[in-house]
């Protein structure tokens, strides 16, 4: 690339040659041990109370590694969830969803009195298009957790990701259960973290502390995606936890509310799964009065600190999106709406012309142009302007007056690129987070059969 | 890769090194000289009567070959046309537009009593985003255009294809028109059809014949596209004529038709252009008494014949889609409707995860599972049924009984890949074609810059 420099370019060569040697070695394409978008550590996450959790390997697929996640969580808890909206989803999607039915139906004012849940995560294996075998599994393994945990299987939450189409060896997992379940303890943690992962490159988790009451309320968030280095593993998995105590349909509808702004506001490639899952379980175990309305002024801050963590456990996943090198943020504003604004930054960061661009570092607006120009939003040549961080590239349907390539490209080297669109036509905003589309994506998704 | 043999293999490593030794000489990626997938040679056109053709060289791009076509459509034409949908479309899009809506406007009973038209193209730059210069090079050219053909500049139509968000310098074709129009002479041609090309590596043509009131009618087209192998050059150009006399609403209303199962049911990277245009110019010079309507029992043959040549065209640019080594062609079958089977077959054709699959020969039917559920289309997974050629892969929500992983694979070796998905729920139906994802791709489209 223009702006690397002779070392990083040499740097590079040696890898490939590197990487080639090890694919000629192993028939298998060797991805990087972590992305080059890593934060440099596993953040230190708050014990929740209200929730345990302990990991195990089940041997169903990995060996040397734990790929089952069991929690806990206590009675009182309420949870909210969304999920992949694939007219495909998997086995357990479907089981989530009617739980959280159940759950929403059962509740005495929106706060809950029952017994608590169980959650269990298996990595490795999507159980999706499994038919009535997926059901099955799904049935076992929840029955085998409930069992492990004192409460019914219609009270364990279920998530799996990896291959999809394959059967799931659901008795490896189920027979690991009432040992797990002797083990529990204070979570999540960084253990929980790496056994929902299957190629992700590194564990993603975060958290976030407001006071409510003069006492700390903790969130902790783990997640998983979407790091498809063997094929068929993209699936995002995202638990949050926290010992809130809040209405049941309150939380519903502002982790709805959030995802739009997040987790549905990242692309890695357009491609949705058959298993994304986010739930958000939340304890009331923190020494507060239930927050049961909108209007509670501690809300507002119980919100942001939500919305704090799931944004960055979205940015997390983007950035171990398959091959990506650079992080691009799109600020689209001046829309006649917030979601038509969500939809145009959509359409630039899935586009493949705008992602090899910036693998390319090349300031091409003109396929921003292109872009905007397909998503089939309200848009206006002559009122359009679009940035590259500060640097203005066109205005007013033409290309800039300050428009200097040099400085544009001197940019686009960077490792985090904000793209920034303005309709000009009304006061949607939105920001969507995507990476770009290099060739380690084609060789993780399509080499690895050579 | 598995199937490709030795030899293959020896032949592509010893081509990459080629390509990047040119790389390093020139500081530009060069191009196979040839898609894979080309036809053998450009097809014989037929004259067709009342056009005439011609091309020149502007220099206002390409050297050493010609980048301006300019037609002569005799009077008694009727035209009729389909445009990208882009809310940023070029200058020259909204040109046609206009003509097309005065053309209809000033018809007398369908057929044209008028002077007859003009048409214009040039290759390397799109006089797309180009603000008011835009309008501006669009208006001095169709001038230009119409006083060397003893036009009114309101009936000539132009298109423009190349680099975005560029200045044309109209003066230049401007000023070649005059002497271009002195050599006008029958078409079209292989000239023509090359003066078009941006970076397309082979040039497209097509025809068909249909024995109408005893006499044959002819129709022949070119397009261009969508060899985008230097940045901002994707746009599909169409051109079609044909001697039929037909009455124009009739011509649009089949053209549109048919443009939804041709042109509009192919994709390369889910990217729309600017500046996508298809004129279809019927001379009405064929010894015929007019079709007026569609039950006239000629129209059904004239019908039949325009949408092999549009098929024809469209599978042509497909395969010279960027990087494209594999023709992918999408049956979906069992949909509530046609329009919702096409939508499936474009989020099957349009999806990374598929196309990385096909250009790694990998039969991965759970990336096809997960595309089917990404389309937002109506869909059961136990009633899904996917197939690869004749092999049968998943059906009944499950992995086929009959699923055979070496006979997939050899499949998966082919040029040409069929997959078959039958939703099992209604009898819609349609077929998509696209290309495979492979790292050419990227570098057409990123690494220009190193």
């Amino acid at each position: 690339m223009t702006g690397d420099g002779g070392e990083l370019a040499r740097l590079r060569a040696e890898r490939a040659a590197i990487d080639a040697r090890i694919k000629a070695l192993t028939g298998a394409v060797e991805g990087p041990a972590v992305s080059p978008l890593a934060p440099a550590a596993f953040p230190p996450l708050p014990v929740i109370a209200g929730l345990e959790t302990v990991t195990a390997n089940s041997g169903t697929r990995y060996t040397g590694r734990d790929d089952v996640l069991l929690a806990r969580l206590a009675p009182g808890t309420v949870v909210a969830g969304t999920f992949t909206r694939s007219s495909t989803r998997s086995a357990p999607v479907h089981r989530c969803e009617t739980i959280l039915a159940e759950h929403a139906a059962g509740l005495a004012g929106g706060l809950s009195t029952g017994r608590g849940f169980g959650l269990v995560v298996n990595a490795g294996n999507a159980n999706a298009f499994t038919g009535r075998n997926g059901e099955e599994a799904v049935a076992r393994v929840t029955e085998a957790a409930g069992a492990a945990l004192g409460l019914p299987g219609s009270a364990v939450f279920i998530a799996s990701t990896g291959v999809i189409g394959e059967p799931l060896d659901h008795g490896r997992i189920a027979a690991k259960l009432a040992e797990m379940a002797a083990r529990l303890g204070p979570g999540p943690d960084e253990a929980a973290a790496r056994a929902i992962m299957t190629t992700d490159t590194f564990p993603k988790g975060s958290s976030a502390e407001v006071v409510l009451d003069g006492a700390p309320v903790r969130i902790a968030g783990i997640a998983k995606g979407s790091g498809m280095i063997a094929p068929d593993m993209a699936t995002m998995l995202v638990f949050i936890f926290t010992d809130a105590a809040i209405d049941r349909a309150l939380l519903q509808e502002t982790v709805a509310r959030l995802t739009d702004r997040t987790f549905n506001a990242i692309t890695v490639d357009g491609d949705t799964s058959t298993s994304d899952s986010l739930l958000v379980a939340a304890t009331g175990k923190a020494p507060m009065m239930p927050i049961l309305e909108a209007k509670d002024p501690r809300f507002g801050a119980f919100e942001a600190a939500l919305c704090s963590v799931m944004h960055d456990l979205a940015i997390q996943v983007v950035k171990d999106g398959e091959g990506a090198t650079k992080l691009v943020r799109i600020v689209v504003e001046g829309a006649v709406s917030d979601a038509s604004a969500r939809a145009v930054g959509l359409a630039i960061g899935n586009s493949p012309l705008v992602k090899t661009a910036i693998a390319g570092e090349d300031p091409n607006w003109g396929r921003i142009v292109m872009a905007v120009g397909k998503a089939g939003e309200p848009a206006e040549r002559d009122r359009l302007r679009i940035r590259f961080g500060d640097l203005v590239l066109a205005e007013a349907g033409w290309r800039s007056s300050d428009y200097d390539e040099e400085k544009a490209a001197a940019y686009m080297e960077g490792d985090e690129i904000e793209i920034g669109v303005d309709l000009g036509i009304g006061t949607g905003r939105a920001v969507v987070h995507s990476c770009d589309l290099t060739k380690r994506y084609i060789e993780i998704n399509a080499d690895y059969r050579s």
